[in-house]
């Protein structure tokens, strides 16, 4: 693994570089992004430093500037073997709870082998309740609706519970009974032929930008668009259905509780639209 | 402020001690408690440490013994002045992603001055909708409802914004309208000679280790006690509300969304019970 401290440039991935009352430690407090790393360099860069200015806004962290973030992932991405596929993060936490700067860094580590396999063989996922309506969190800013925070041990508990089930990653479905997206992942589908993910300002889910930039280039692969609600058990009549992020890329959903999905002959041209292949 | 490391003992407190790809860092995946110092001694630790048990196996994180915990707060506090009144925290992250051990350590710093205020004039309080029914959380343990994680981004940001709406805490109530607790706190009240709290197990909300030994003791100030749901609504209509936590006691609500409560004459007995004076 690299790692990359903003100001210091790369340290060994040992050092310690938190306090121990660094609000990203002790509270989760602090935004982040992942980005796939492909040729050396980070795919959808720009996207993903918007989206992170989104998040840091709505926590009311100060993110350094974008200039400063791209050098920071460049320093990082130097140290990397450009031959290899690269999974790169950007941290920026409040900083120490006793006052100071923000604390930036970047990490840049291999692809894992499921992440692999799933490109290759699909996915099975659980679906999990959130308990929460689909609309109810975004008149709640406080909630941190479509911020992509540090807080995530929600999320990693919900890949556990998945896991445990015998699926490799989940859904989370709200109290009204609507598919929401994956603890890391945006949900994706096709239906005749129209490629639909869920409206993230309306239900404040992440907005995916992966699915972001499939959605806006599917008109290569003759789809329609669209931005709806769908309910788990309509995903089965679909033809096709996908969890999309940067690292993955799209993986298809092969089972979702047990029951099996696909496959479906558009996986491999939405993962080859996206530069990957299985 | 003392910073303690699990087998290193008392460290400079500006000493990095947490890696880049620490989990509780990057995932906020780990467990904390927070306790009053009270003559150089962590106020009901061992309540608390059961308490930390119960979260770290709801996280599935091997926490280190008892007496290994133990022993950690007892480095902090020997390294501070029994005459000061301290807040100490106990952290247990999943440590790093790459591998090895769980990162274990101690903050001890002196009780804030919002804190001192708040036991002695009370305070002003906003409710802020959480999202979800009061119930719905307990039957999805990957909500990890009633575990004191280290994701509190969502908690932080409610203390912002009621801060930004002229209050000083915040109380977050269910979809369907109930009191639940505070984003550090626990909602106590007094009505008719019975001392009340919110169920946690009925609810979700984190079990309050100083509301349970104030409930555990109010026979000796005359009190009945109960556990039950109340509407934010219904709190003006009682003889007193207050908020709990190890490091501030109890502090009186003061004021719930800009309408004045209170106060109590109970305040004090309450406080002096729980061995604070305002």
């Amino acid at each position: 693994m690299i790692v990359a401290l903003l100001g210091a440039g790369v340290v060994p991935a040992e050092t310690p570089i938190l306090r121990a009352d660094d609000l990203g430690a002790v509270r989760g407090d602090g935004v982040f992004e992942t980005m796939h790393v492909r040729g050396g360099e980070p795919w959808l860069l720009d996207e993903h430093l918007a989206r992170m200015g989104r998040s840091a806004a709505r926590l009311a962290i100060s993110l350094p500037s974008t200039e400063e973030l791209t050098a920071l992932a460049a320093q990082a991405c130097a140290a990397w073997d450009p031959a290899v596929e690269g999974a790169l993060r950007l941290i920026c936490t409040r900083g120490p709870d006793s006052g100071g700067d923000p604390t930036v860094y970047a990490t840049l580590g291999p692809v894992g082998e499921a992440i692999l396999r799933g490109r290759r063989d699909g996915i099975a996922v659980r679906t999990l309740p959130l308990g929460v309506d689909a609309e109810a969190r975004v008149s709640s800013p406080w909630l941190l609706a479509g911020a992509k925070t540090l807080s995530y041990a929600v999320n990693m508990a919900s890949l556990r519970a998945a896991g445990a089930a015998g699926a490799d990653d989940a859904l989370w479905v709200s109290a009204d009974g609507y598919a929401l997206e994956g603890p890391t992942a945006t949900l994706v589908w096709l239906t005749d032929g129209t490629l639909c993910t869920v409206p993230a300002e309306r239900t404040g889910i992440l907005a995916g930008t992966t699915a972001r930039h499939l959605l806006d280039r599917a008109g290569e692969l003759g789809y329609r668009t669209d931005e709806r609600l769908i309910r788990p058990e309509e995903l089965a009549a679909t033809d096709g259905v996908w969890l999309t992020s940067s690292v993955r890329g799209a993986v298809e959903i092969r089972s979702l509780d047990e029951k099996p999905l696909g496959p479906s002959a558009e996986t491999a041209r939405i993962q080859k639209l996206l530069g990957f292949t299985a």
